[in-house]
């Protein structure tokens, strides 16, 4: 029988997250929806490192073909490594140390290489010179946009940022951030891909420095890592609070519409009208703490010794089931 | 056979919060724990007012013997009002016009009356004058710090605020923040009681304005507002980007221990190593918006049109289910 057209996606950059978009895609893959995905890096233990790293983001996320089979997954694994072996043989995933080579039959190219202004300019017309017209041109980067990322595009329009919170193999939200120039068709064909994916893209309206998710998340870092400097609470206790009250509230329903929802029938003018007096004196007393201000001894160690090493496993396990729960998915929640 | 001692509660305050205490208490209650609750509010409707509404927050928070019959459940249901005259007849529920009579056999006190200094800071004798000497005395308020509140008490070293995230039937986290004289062993009875009842109390340890929970709240909704005022986001687009981000992750592990969990081997420390530089963008980029300062009339229409008026029993549900996702109570979460 002969197989359906595949897709082809190319990821540049083999990090934790280029492995974990890795694992995003695999997990889609299927006879009916046949995936070529190609891992482009540099580094010259490519193979090694793909075969010992990958399988333990395969595990659990991935149908049954592809996942490796229980007891697979610790990094010596035979069978771990047998998991990658099989979806090589069978043209699903191929691991190319050269550019371009990697590139010539993409229909997607997904870029996460270093944080570095250099490296992702000069790194854009090279994959132009080698890919396909049609194909989709996405960075992951977390800060460098992509209007300044296309300088030396010959067609800075194709390009746009595709932003996720990490890992992405878990995590649904994608922020899409075009440049003001990326083409409306790039983001329509960007949005839809996600979609179809089941995940949840949204589109960025503006280039702002740390695009939205960022920029939310580090203002309430910012009032955290303030009331641990000032004595108020250690950090451990903040974090029980968050898990305890807006963790579990935003994760149903964000603060716009959790505060809309407080305001009763006034809705989110209500909301202001009876409390605004308060949410003014919280900004008021707010603290106005940067990077390097003399906060950080403290505050590292409060969190390693509450923490020592995080088991991401345990986590990412956790957040799949909360996320199973708000979609009402009872077998995945269970 | 005779009963066992009663834990007697009186809440001052039959408002949403007030009866939402009101389920939580009643939840608890059993045969072996068997509760004295009694309501003091002075609206001259009291009993109509308790009779319709209490039955909607007992709701699926209670066990079978408290909890109203499928279906008895609808503001006008008789035999939700039936489920009331079964608590009140046993005399687990009683409702009491007079303040005098409602405190003089408490074993604790939980105040919820308006938000309003005057109201508090006279309250607090009147109830001192009446209630047994070792009851604990617990202010609900968001805003106005026990020390404030205490000022005209005889014993100002009895009172602290006990500080819910709405509803509290639903949301585990008790803020206690006592204020600079208040008994170490008030304290540690407050702790122990909600440590026994399975909620997460968290002790802070500096009377500031908002406490905590609503600080970090409010630091990332004044974010949130700014990016909506300019444009770079909608209202919905910010509560699904937060949904799908860090509500979700926030509900497993707070920000201290996420981003701990992000520096990977290095920790919080290796975290702002990596990306300081772009979490000290966003800070430097962040809006200093304040209340009435224009930005309310788009906010408020985006947030009314994208949700009408908000099924807060789906969202208390849901919310729900996610706590028992993260605790592992596969009953609860499927």
């Amino acid at each position: 029988m002969s197989r359906a057209e595949p897709l082809r996606i190319t990821l540049i950059g083999a990090g934790t997250i280029g492995l974990s978009w890795a694992a995003l895609h695999l997990q889609h893959a299927s006879a009916t929806h046949p995936l070529e995905l190609t891992i482009h890096d540099t580094r010259p233990d490519l193979q090694h490192y793909v075969y010992d790293t990958l399988p333990l983001y395969l595990q659990d996320t991935s149908p049954a073909e592809i996942r490796p089979l229980p007891g697979e997954v610790s990094k010596t694994s035979s069978c771990g490594r047998e998991a990658i072996n099989r979806l090589i043989k069978d043209g699903t995933l191929k691991l190319e140390p050269n550019l371009s080579t990697a590139v010539p039959h993409a229909n997607i190219i997904q870029e996460q290489g270093p944080e570095n202004l250099d490296f992702k300019t000069s790194l854009w017309p090279q994959i132009e010179q080698h890919c396909p017209r049609t194909c989709l041109l996405w960075t992951s980067t977390s800060g460098i946009p992509a209007s300044v990322q296309s300088s030396q595009m010959q067609d800075p329009s194709r390009l746009l940022v595709v932003h996720p919170y990490n890992p992405p193999h878990v995590m649904p939200l994608l922020e899409i951030v075009p440049s003001p120039i990326t083409r409306p068709d790039v983001v329509t064909r960007t949005v839809d891909f996600w979609k179809q994916l089941g995940r949840e893209p949204v589109v960025i309206k503006k280039e702002v420095p740390g695009f939205v998710a960022n920029r939310l998340a580090f203002a309430l870092l910012r009032e955290a890592i303030h009331l641990v400097h000032t004595g108020v609470a250690s950090a451990s206790d903040i974090d029980t609070i968050v898990q305890n009250s807006m963790g579990p509230r935003w994760a149903v329903a964000g603060p716009f519409k959790s505060y809309h929802a407080g305001g009763g029938e006034g809705g989110l003018e209500g909301f202001f009208k009876n409390i605004g007096g308060t949410v003014q004196d919280c900004w008021d007393d707010s603290g106005k703490i940067n990077v390097e201000d003399g906060w950080e001894e403290d505050v590292f160690k409060q969190t390693r010794e509450a923490y020592g090493v995080v088991d991401t496993k345990e986590r990412d396990m956790l957040t799949r089931r909360v996320l199973d729960a708000v979609r009402g998915d009872a077998e995945g929640a269970g």
